[in-house]
């Protein structure tokens, strides 16, 4: 069970592009980095408005002249100093993660970005390959991913205890935009409008969770054909959309389904996991992130509680509350934004070893999230049609 | 509420051909007809075996000389008796329902069918000139749409109270195939046989409940295209499947996902429904038939219960048991029987004013159901491509 | 696997008085009776109005010269005959429970009566030495212990897998009576009403429920004391209460806590039965009868399943649906009414070896509810102090 | 919505006595403090074992030098510094914590102490008079009351929404504590030894959490006599228990029933809070704490969600993830440490105004708690009989 021992040297200067006062985004990087004293704030460009967001930045506690205009002049007035920022976190809208990260990569400072990474692969490979260069680690946020009960999961299908893995369904949904845009809100409005969003819009925003997850239970299993349908129910949504649904073949025989919306009219349940083995199922939910449904064919089902000793260890040392009492996506931030450290950490000190088995969504999980979506769109274009995932 | 007051002039004499003492079926087709004195079960051709199925009639107080060994000995004793059976269910393996209904509607007698209906469409339209040629009631026991709140939906989405409908997520899954069939029972083993089964395994055996529970509560939207993957998780039974998920586009621009399995190990949900529409959406499910959940986004989500006052007339006309008391399968099976006797009645009768707006699961609902599964294996065995809805 | 083949040798000739169109109960007796041919309906005085009472039992299939007036008049116009009735269901306010009883029992008539049974323990102990020297069965509709998981329960504790039991926690709430009683009904007014209702209303409405479940699954716990605290919250209900706290000291040394209200308002659970030992517990609730939750301290909480191969025999054997398939309240009615017949049967065969072992709500269940409300009322109006159980 | 923005004017330099690296409350302290800026964790004597505790804090990045042994040497050590502690926090057993309190208090440090606060109302009494005349705020962690659908609950109440309150049903439950205590650890230990738990067990350690958060719901119910009926199921925990009922009378007529037990073998279900009110209820679990049950009589059943628009200003105001994102204990910790926190200021700054209208668990709501045991422990003494409430 993680306690808040340091489980790196020391903390990390720590920097935030974007989280501002206007958004809801920047207070769960915060409450995921900060808890621990794993990371201290110490600079930002929080805001496009330059003076809100140093207001901003001074009751977060950050020094007035820490809290910069643009990326740009962090990345100027942090470099030349000796106590400058070690590592930023990019809370920006979609288009502008590529170059704040090359900009800060550039400048020898560690990223933690938002999903999804960037617009294409090439451009992940191209940071991938600077970042590699640099020394440096480009963490991507993941969130959902840090609960006990998902490296649970991971473990429980390693050890065979499902069988051979054969279908796979995946929910992502809530119906928060099952309206038009007309009073949408600046957060939300980039997100349906291609030059600011990329090629999708639910795909991206809420997909790339599905699918990441899924590759952290299931890190054999790999995608051999899939087929996207994608629709925007609001016209103007188009020719992003607001709902799609991905059938997917993989390479061992086993299905997949996914499903992300937005105008889920009503729905509050959000994500929903289920891998279904040859000899049972594992089924969890963030709604209810603390319970693990495991249906073993022809036994009563269990419910599995985190933090209790019937668990793996696997999931149990990265538990922070114990049993009986309830983790939320904060607690997952948290572990996400431990394990980005503790790669920084590793990488600064040169400990390759530990960085082989090291498991945290890098640049690697961010790039595969922009490959799922570019099969995706290709599928969608070419009329929901079966492609070959390339 | 209904409360077992006849609502036709006499009971019918009924008799069944299968649902014998070996399988599961036939109980619930009697607990169906028997409980509100609409039908006596007067005669039976209950088993392939005679001596068994002559003992079984006999325990069900069917006089010995009219259990028979055969459905032709069974039309053959009965047509000639002033008191012979009016109405015969048949609950037989599927390549048998086409030439037994056949048999019986020449006979002049009405039948009750299980589902799948038959093997083609073309076998449902001449069927069903032959019923209208003799004036004859097919039913067919799609026995879920019984419950209360399947026609409380119903009465919601005709009232608008969803808006316009944008998506149709039904499921219907469960585990019990998980394993081979080694050790099948006989009523498990003609199901994967192409030749006993027809086209299809799950599709036919769980996904035409589906299919038509969603024509019950959406009678306004119309499939346009369709796109069926299907799967056999244990190759023997290839070419039928245990696997399969099916998309649908609507010609009013929804969009649906279907999922059939009987290998989704542990899982004992079974059936989901849920209905998304521009403003609300609800969801049911088989499971916790009494309730329904009702979603108005941007509202508290509510949970509605069967028989209570603030459910729609159509609902509450159906009930049974009366809030806060459960109801279950056999409530449900029971109200299709009844409205099949009065539907049946009606024919007798004359009434065509009557069945004009007399809602029950008839020969076009069993060939609406044929019709899908046609569709859904064109596009499977053309690779899981979409087809034109025909 | 029950499958409605018969259990006695034929059917039981069956009358009712009281169960008419005005209220609920009435279904519930005939849905319970009728449903596998152990039972024909046909007497009975159903209503006060016996003009309405003669519409309505000549809709259910009676004869018109047998819907009497009066139950005496159906007792002198049945007795004669020779195929009277040989049994007749109680279901009449409590005040005539013990007068309709007593005739007839007197007239050679078995008898299956609503609870609570009478007012006083004395009058059970008067009926139940008629029975006696009548060599008639007195049944009790305690409906929702024929529930295939109540057997369930009750056989796990006998099995000890719950270890030596501790905490009986029972629950029986709703909150139908939330408002007052200025526009009741008049299947309500009575039961508010000391001269008619008895020494208690919800104690005895829905509390006899609880108790007689929790004696059924406990056989060998023995209450020592009690104390019940009781209350009107609409204050012209009172002395009777809509409102009451039992607790209990069980002669093991294990303490029960009860609860019953009908002001719990919106509540719409209803019952709710949690039992607790030395190493694990079982929690049921009749809104989800299918499902019972066995939870192992230290093991992950598991869901048992009605219908599953893993459950006791005893609970399979009283299954009707089979898994996956939902039971409701009709069908628990059913398997009461089945096990009384079989009683019934037995005493008219003489078979007292049957009788011995057979497990089925007769007089002793019911006076031992009587008994229950007996000590409650004591305690409640010493002012909620303990008791001695007597 | 609160997004970690200073509410006070600087962080306040904070010290723990306890919560060290063999417990588990430690972290649940840390977790709640650190997130915002509002603490900085300076100082600490945070294990019995001072080698263990210097690494322990170290690992925290508490300074090595100010690692202290015991809490008197804190205080000599932290007392002559200028940027000595502010306010240190007392996560030790029972019966230490009016020492350290009284020691702290006297040494001009604000104090936020576990609960139960103190033993006896005598000593809540005493400690109030110091921190009053010292000009101090004592916090109690009743860590439960952060979390914002509380504060909905509070807030519904207090809009007349459920009508006149009529019945609080409060349960804290698990089984952990089913087995006996041979292998229990030294936190469990001192649980259940009187001189260092106090006078009770299970009603101190986790029944004062349901009583602070049914005061919080329902400030203006008072209580005028209760009943308490305990028992120790595991013999040597006597004469503490390990499960115990406590029924209540409130001074509007309002009835309560109250459980705790820690021998509920398998519960993982925890807390349970319901509300009845003569028109509508509310309830709630900490299990699932973003949702809260609304029950209308007459109507749909509601599941209202943390962070919806449609709910009260008050709840909102305290959100910290917003709809759709899970909120955790540790949410509910930092609500509670950063209300804690504003007293401190506002005290510190002399603003009386402030702390008139600022809610926050204080030295009042620990001496109620305290209170609140002796009064159970008087009628549990008296044989489980009803007290007046003193």
């Amino acid at each position: 069970m993680y306690n808040g021992e340091k489980l790196i040297e020391r903390p990390l200067r720590w920097g935030m592009v974007g989280g501002g006062r206007t958004g809801q985004v920047g207070y769960k990087h915060r409450t995921g980095a900060l808890r621990d004293g794993t990371y201290q704030l110490v600079a930002g460009a929080f805001d496009l408005d330059a003076e809100r967001g140093r207001d901003f930045g001074t009751n977060l506690g950050v020094a007035p002249d820490r809290c910069y205009a643009t990326h740009q002049d962090l990345i100027a007035g942090e470099t030349g100093r000796e106590d400058g920022v070690e590592v930023v976190s990019v809370a920006t809208p979609n288009f502008t993660h590529y170059e704040i990260t090359k900009a800060l990569l550039n400048a020898g400072i560690h990223v933690i970005c938002e999903k999804p990474l960037f617009f294409t692969v090439a451009e992940c490979d191209e940071i991938a390959a600077l970042a590699e260069e640099k020394g440096l680690i480009v963490g991507v946020t993941y969130g959902f991913t840090g609960h006990p009960l998902v490296r649970q999961m991971a473990a429980m299908v390693a050890k065979g205890m499902l069988g051979e893995i054969r279908i796979v369904d995946l929910q992502y949904t809530h119906g928060f935009n099952a309206g038009d845009d007309s009073d949408a809100s600046e957060a939300q409005k980039w997100r349906t409008d291609p030059a600011k969003s990329g090629p999708t819009f639910v795909l991206g925003d809420i997909g790339t969770h599905l699918y990441y997850l899924s590759e952290v239970v299931l890190p054999d299993l790999k995608i051999e054909r899939l087929l996207c349908d994608r629709k925007a129910f609001i016209p103007s949504r188009a020719p992003l959309e607001d709902h799609a649904t991905v059938l997917t073949h993989y390479d061992n025989g086993a299905r997949g389904r996914l499903w992300v919306s937005s105008v889920n009219a009503g729905n509050m349940g959000s994500q929903r996991y289920r891998f279904v083995g040859s000899k049972a199922s594992v089924e969890w939910s963030d709604s209810h992130p603390d319970q693990l449904l495991f249906e073993v064919q022809g036994e009563p089902n269990r419910i599995l509680h985190h933090g209790m000793p019937y668990l793996e260890e696997e999931s149990l040392a990265v538990d922070r509350m114990g049993a009986l009492h309830t983790e939320g996506l904060g607690d997952s931030w948290a572990n996400i934004y431990l394990w980005i450290a503790q790669a920084i950490d590793a990488k600064r000190r040169g400990d390759e070893a530990f960085l082989k088995t090291h498991r945290y969504p890098g640049i690697e999980a961010g790039t595969e999230g922009v490959r799922w979506l570019e099969n995706c769109v290709r599928s969608a274009d070419a009329g929901g049609s079966w492609v070959e995932f390339e």
